[in-house]
């Protein structure tokens, strides 16, 4: 089931679950953990689609707190054959599926067709840079705007989510004003925003925002999350969300 | 000096000023006091414009770390008198002046003369309501958008500002979005945010940001603020603020 330079890593420490990675090709980081347990899931109703999937870490996560179907949508094929072979191992096909695709072909492919949570954890950094332009490794796909940009990824989140649906995602604190205008531009209101800081007295490293599709105005900052404490070990509350002790 | 209703208090606890205030006209808000030590303010070159001044808070506030000229623009006679008065009362009238004025003729009035830092802390809420539409009473100028809106304290502070100097606000974290998108849409470029938490565990109920007159994208998040800790004193960080501690 493995292919070379691949492992077999537990999704959540104190959780069944595992994951199928490769250092040299895509590992989930903090980012995705933190995102598929910030966003309101439903739990028993609905449905809920998965952007930008990488190896499927976000939509197995969801699946251990959520009973609706999830779909993941991931555009590089060794990263979509990865996400496959671990809804194998984790026996949770029924639940998860994955489409190899292109975000931006989504919503005329779903068509009326629509979700009722849209989950992504989108490239972060711009790429003004021309060598980039044609660059193909995995993991400066994942981590560049180069198949997508981030308008293009709320453009393609708005038209897959319902009416009253919600949009969640993480990204860099340093990319927020876009985000929000981005959000606002296609109707998806910011509801719940969470910053989170690498320690006390640093500046935010991570940005989680949720917001509902035609909602209105009524923005809330939740407490923010710190991922170490003063001594340097994880602060108590960012274990129970990797260790999966939280719920 | 005072008249009846009016009380002299500290500025700041361990500080010498003081200021005049009237609990049934107006008293001086955390807010303005987190403003005043947020904002970035020029120590020896420049000059400050402080909108919605009130009594004068963040002006006085101001003159205790910055030797620039500071002006203060207050709508309501009442409170602009106070202000004036307690200029006088801490000798402050050679750095700082206060005009009797509405913060939308301000641009007019200074023309091509524009400020190093603007500060305001402006109503903060919405006024959809008749009732508030003729009401004269000091507190409700002082915090409904009855002679001004957000958008028109952003856009004079647009127009007050130099290219390249600063704007600094306090306002609710609810009308967050509101307000980036209008710093963006009159060239202030949102740089420097934080967000006071009442206490760990709960939502934000401040917000602070500071923008640059046709800056470059590049926003920081900073580490944020609890006014109370978990035995309900004031913590160290907000102690050394509201004091006067802190330099």
């Amino acid at each position: 089931m493995l292919k070379k330079d691949e492992r077999i890593d537990d999704l959540l420490a104190d959780q069944t679950m595992q994951i199928i990675q490769s250092p040299t090709v895509f590992s989930f980081s903090i980012d995705a953990v933190l995102l598929a347990d910030f966003a309101s899931a439903p739990k028993t109703r609905g449905k809920i689609l998965d952007l930008c999937s990488g190896n499927g870490v976000i939509p197995l996560l969801l699946s251990q707190r959520s009973a609706v179907p999830i779909t993941g949508v991931e555009l590089q094929a060794r990263l979509y054959d990865m996400a496959c072979r671990s809804i194998k191992l984790n026996d949770v096909a029924e639940q998860i599926k994955m489409i190899h695709g292109d975000l931006k072909e989504m919503p005329s492919y779903f068509k009326n067709d629509k979700f009722d949570l849209v989950t992504v954890n989108p490239p972060y950094f711009k790429t003004d840079n021309k060598k980039h332009q044609n660059a193909n490794d995995y993991l400066t796909i994942a981590r560049h705007e180069i198949y997508c940009t981030l308008e293009e990824v709320i453009q393609s989140c708005s038209k897959l989510v319902k009416s009253g649906g919600k949009v969640a995602m993480v990204h860099r604190p340093s990319r927020f004003v876009d985000i929000v205008s981005l959000f606002r531009q296609y109707k998806i209101e910011p509801k719940r925003i969470q910053f989170v800081y690498p320690k006390e007295g640093k500046e935010a490293n991570i940005l989680l925002i949720e917001g509902i599709r035609d909602g209105s105005p009524d923005l809330k900052f939740l407490s923010p999350l710190y991922t170490f404490d003063q001594k340097g070990n994880y602060t108590k509350e960012l274990e129970g969300i990797l260790y999966g002790r939280k719920n």
